[in-house]
């Protein structure tokens, strides 16, 4: 069953009451979680998620539930005030369901994505395959498992405001010796049109310090990982200017482990919102808008060539595919042979994208 | 060394004598071929074409750069008389090289590409494994390879032309004990934006009677293994309406199999072009544009998620990822959730690709 709340440009405060009068749930507010901060009613049934409050499962469905609302506000700050996140709610048949919200058209957004989904069921080997990192080797053919993470991509209208993309993700898997294992993953990474340096290390900083109060090696190690994940192999350049990525993140305890995902998570609006907030008055060219829609096929080719998270949904049966898909940009270009001159802003980029640099 | 001809409108004719001045070729046309018939000189030595003419590998190459030429002037014919194919000889430091065609931002034609590959060379196992079809179990990790082939995708800019797209390659792979394969592969699809029936007909028509005169078997097999191979698996729905479609083909004597695909690249221009000069003048709206410029969003799907030519490509070291890309649009929308109308153009057309259809 898919409820849509189509172009009513809903607000979070408005959305309980809209659910409510749609779905015979009771209106009365549960003092374990107020689902009128978050974009629509969570996937997980409420009576489940006051049961079991203190499993990983339901508390990172609850924070997930609370980021994707969080940000969709600091984005609606910056936007045209008619324009609100689009909040689709779904439910997947085999399991489990999610949250999509989508700004499309905007002033200041061509497309803004933030996804939540908690899915549950059986993995086929195709997608075990998709959701292993090196290292992770699970036993087995088919396999349950559980996953609920949220992931977003935000296209700016204007080339001088960068894209950026997040994703933090919670896994338990059940091998068949009846072994359970969990683990997160995660990462927030910058995709700027025109570089500005200053612009990078307020990102990259602000994510060093969200890694910094849980262990002093995790920016330099996460900062690594993700210019090697961010590659576009076949061009041999990075997507962007990086920031932290990081998978089979399961060394101390699961409580430890969330907490880091939080504090990652957290950082996400001071790391990015500035640089709209900066940028969304620019003036720009129709040159850089070129530009822009250049490096936007560039992004299309790493999410639909190498992403493993596209590649885990697009194998996943019963994945949403337009939930999935949502990262891809309104408009992308592709020209023959397309070479920015030297010494030109663009050109400067490109040679960063080739040879990623550290920023702080 | 890459030798560009940069924005001359280098028509053919007048192609032999500029390459001749530029690479100190004598100017002595050999009887066994004449290169002015061509886009650009051969990729392999001329010595070597007039002493292997027996040769399938030689045959195949002078054969498609025969079919380079005769569809870059068709399609000429067809655009403002200013516009020209782009014509781009290449090398390829492993072995090889080729010639990629590309007429861009055209009256006619959006982006139109016509690629002619020359490579051999060892081919590594991931390369191995995407250039294989079900049942050719090839021994081995590191093969010797020779591969020739025409790739060509035309994108036209009027929303009433389909674009097309048509492929025919001939491999051969030397495995560690010693034995020769060969086969080889092609088909030509078409993807309209709009469905005129007539039109699909016609297309079809003319590639039944060019397989028809082989094995009034063809047709029906290769037609069926078009729709099976243009999937966009997690859409389920079809590229577009089809054609003709074949790999790993071996069957009888390489001389027979060259006949074969012969009639079937010989047969591109009389199933295409006349919808081109039918539809080139077509008015049309800016919201058949976008329908297009989605539909190519759905073309770039397939291409980068399924296209076995494109990953074969993408894993071959010193593979020229420009030449392999320039099947992608110049501009392609990814829209959330977007859906024709019932009743619509869109929507019939929508309906085909998921159910696909005899037209004869």
């Amino acid at each position: 069953m898919l409820i849509r709340f189509a172009g009513l440009g809903l607000g979070a405060a408005s959305f309980t009451t809209i659910f409510a009068a749609s779905s015979n749930n009771t209106n009365v507010v549960d003092p374990s979680y107020d689902s009128s901060k978050f974009m629509a009613e969570p996937v997980t049934p409420r009576s489940t998620l006051i049961k079991d409050k203190d499993d990983m499962k339901v508390k990172m469905e609850l924070f997930i539930m609370k980021i994707q609302a969080e940000f969709c506000r600091a984005l609606e700050n910056e936007e045209d005030p008619s324009k609100k996140f689009f909040v689709d709610r779904w439910t997947r048949s085999e399991g489990g369901g999610g949250v999509t919200c989508v700004l499309q058209d905007g002033k200041t957004f061509e497309k803004a994505g933030v996804n939540v989904s908690v899915v549950h069921g059986v993995l086929p080997v195709d997608a075990v395959r998709q959701m292993k990192a090196r290292g992770k080797d699970l036993v087995g053919k088919e396999l349950p498992f559980f996953a609920a993470g949220i992931s977003s991509v935000i296209h700016p209208s204007n080339p001088h405001i960068p894209t950026v993309h997040f994703n933090y993700r919670y896994f338990e898997v059940t091998q068949e010796n009846g072994e359970k294992m969990w683990w997160f993953g995660g990462g927030t990474d910058l995709t700027p049109y025109y570089l500005v340096e200053e612009d990078v290390r307020h990102f990259h900083s602000t994510l060093k310090k969200a890694c910094d109060t849980h262990d002093r090696g995790y920016y330099q190690k996460f900062k690594k990982w993700c210019d090697d994940y961010f590659l576009v192999n076949h061009r041999n350049e990075r997507r962007g200017v990086g920031g932290i990525f990081f998978d089979d993140f399961d060394g101390k305890s699961s409580e430890d482990c969330f907490e880091f995902v939080k504090s990652c998570a957290e950082s996400v609006i001071p790391s990015y919102v500035p640089l709209v907030n900066k940028h969304r008055n620019d003036p720009y060219t129709s040159a850089e808008r070129d530009w822009q829609l250049l490096r936007r096929g560039r992004y299309v080719e790493f999410n639909l060539v190498y992403d493993r998270g596209t590649k885990f949904g697009l194998y996943t049966p019963g994945a949403r595919i337009e939930s999935i898909l949502m990262s891809l940009p309104v408009y992308a270009k592709w020209e023959y042979m397309h070479s920015p001159p030297d010494g030109t802003p663009e050109a400067k980029l490109t040679e960063i994208l080739k040879n990623p640099k550290e920023w702080i």
